[in-house]
């Protein structure tokens, strides 16, 4: 499941409005065949993977597909849950059931019904590669990615403001791959009207990926941006399932104060500021207790002299 | 010579005012015998580890030592130099020379003149065994370790002053073993005042390891600690080779402003504080270009759900 969940990578973030689904089919000890959703959301990533083999191909193989296959009609193609019956594989391995009320169970359900045994996963890995559907359907907003980039200290630039650079060109490579796996990219007010930040993609060959701009600020918004006034107009982002807030202390703090934070992404330079910029205004904080368990760590690199690590909120 | 300096941490504090050495002879693949620098610093390494063979039994045998054998007499004991031509060992393996200039490359003269092959490293985990030592016969002063705990964000507590607590149990613990490698410990007034911490060795069996203590302010001596004004004062804390930072933001950053802080020791909890207390206050940086390449990693360890991180400044 975890190699079935690593491939999903690959839909992201393309496959909206859909979820980025993988599925692998295993014969044996061998992958016969893949799939994951299409641009646009189709076709899904069962249909992609069933395409690839002869007929009767799938017999006593195992399915492996991250999310459960959808068991609703659509006028953009057949249910893959009808696709998986018909191919008639001997086992079909569901990272986890889809929320969609349309479906949500009964397509497991269908595929058992039809003597295909069935084994339902909760599969963390498949949960963190579906993160912007689930997020989206659990909590009807996209899924949020914080990045700061400080010092060793907290600090994200000198007193004056001057914050370049912290971090060093691989962290900044890094970034630039992240912003390549978001719907949308948001800043505050101050750091869009500071530091002018074109928020695009700068990677060779990923220049196209560049995510929409999103501002959060009371004032106007800028040709080609879309602004909001406050983090909870998220929800209404046409399409949008991964957010990714850049900065500034503000605009994070606004989303922390309002929990609307799911993933943090800290790249943290080796250098000390001192009475600079913090990383972070006022998150409404009570008491110390209250910051305790709510981070888990998930993955820790060294980028050049930089490190990033990153955690989920738990929830 | 790695082994050899890691032997040479049992040494540390209690050797001063003598450094800290080991001594390992190896003969073949194996270590025949060993030592390291005794409380209050006599028998040196070289004499235990050669007081532990058989006489001849050094024939053929290498002799690591993370320091240069002294040349020089003392009424303490005989010179090592002497005792290790004595031994006839075939080789000896030198982690750094002595910077004393009644010994300073004359141990390994004398050795070699006597016949003995004499390999001399500039080694860093021996220079690194011997850090208190170096810096102060190479600054002047002690060997300083800034201790820093705070949150991701880099805050040591709430606005409001509430720091109890930022880490978990392990961290602490970690903390009380590092203080028991210090001579000296060493705080700020305010939090002298706001804490009243006992800056004692809280692990069973180390006690009796409580290093002294040490306040920087303007104000007057506490019972049973030394007061410094500035951190130029350390330089003359009687036979304190390593000094333990531990806070608060306004020491740590007087001595990071003087750049006499050595070593940084910063454990950091998975929490967010947001418009907390800072970690640090002004270090006088003028521009973020000189605060890079001052800190190269040296550590990192987990700590229950807190990190460990230490950095040795380049010099």
């Amino acid at each position: 499941m975890a190699a079935t969940a690593r491939l999903a990578a690959r839909a992201r973030p393309i496959a909206r409005p859909n979820p980025g689904v993988a599925a692998l089919l295993v014969q044996g000890n061998c992958v016969i065949a893949r799939g994951w959703t299409q641009g646009g959301g189709r076709p899904h990533a069962e249909a992609i993977a069933l395409a690839g083999i002869a007929e009767g191909g799938a017999k006593g193989a195992t399915l492996y597909v991250t999310l459960e296959p959808c068991a609703h009609q659509s006028q953009r193609g057949p249910a893959c849950t009808d696709l998986v019956i018909a191919a008639r594989p001997s086992r079909v391995v569901i990272g986890q059931l889809d929320p969609d009320p349309r479906t949500a169970g009964l397509g497991a359900k269908r595929i058992q019904r039809a003597g295909i045994a069935v084994t339902v996963l909760d599969d963390d890995v498949a949960r963190a590669s579906l993160a912007g559907y689930l997020t989206r359907a659990a909590l009807g907003r996209p899924h949020v990615t914080l990045k700061l980039a400080m010092s060793l200290d907290g600090a994200i630039a000198l007193a004056s403001g001057a914050s370049q650079w912290i971090t060093g060109e691989a962290a900044r490579a890094h970034v630039h791959s992240r912003r390549a796996q978001h719907d949308a990219i948001l800043v505050g007010g101050g750091t869009w009207r500071a530091d002018k930040p074109r928020l695009d993609v700068r990677l060779p060959g990923l220049e196209a990926r560049s995510p929409d701009r999103v501002l959060l600020t009371r004032g106007v918004a800028p040709d080609g941006v879309t602004v909001i006034n406050e983090p909870a107009q998220i929800a209404a982002l046409d399409g949008v399932q991964y957010l990714y807030v850049e900065g500034g202390a503000g605009a994070a703090a606004s989303f922390l104060a309002e929990d609307m934070v799911d993933e943090l992404h800290i790249y943290r330079a080796p250098i000390l500021i001192g009475s600079g910029l913090p990383a972070l205004s006022d998150i409404g904080l009570a008491s110390l207790a209250d910051a305790h368990g709510r981070w888990r760590h998930c993955e820790s690199r060294q980028l050049g002299s930089d490190t990033f690590t990153s955690y989920l909120r738990t929830r």
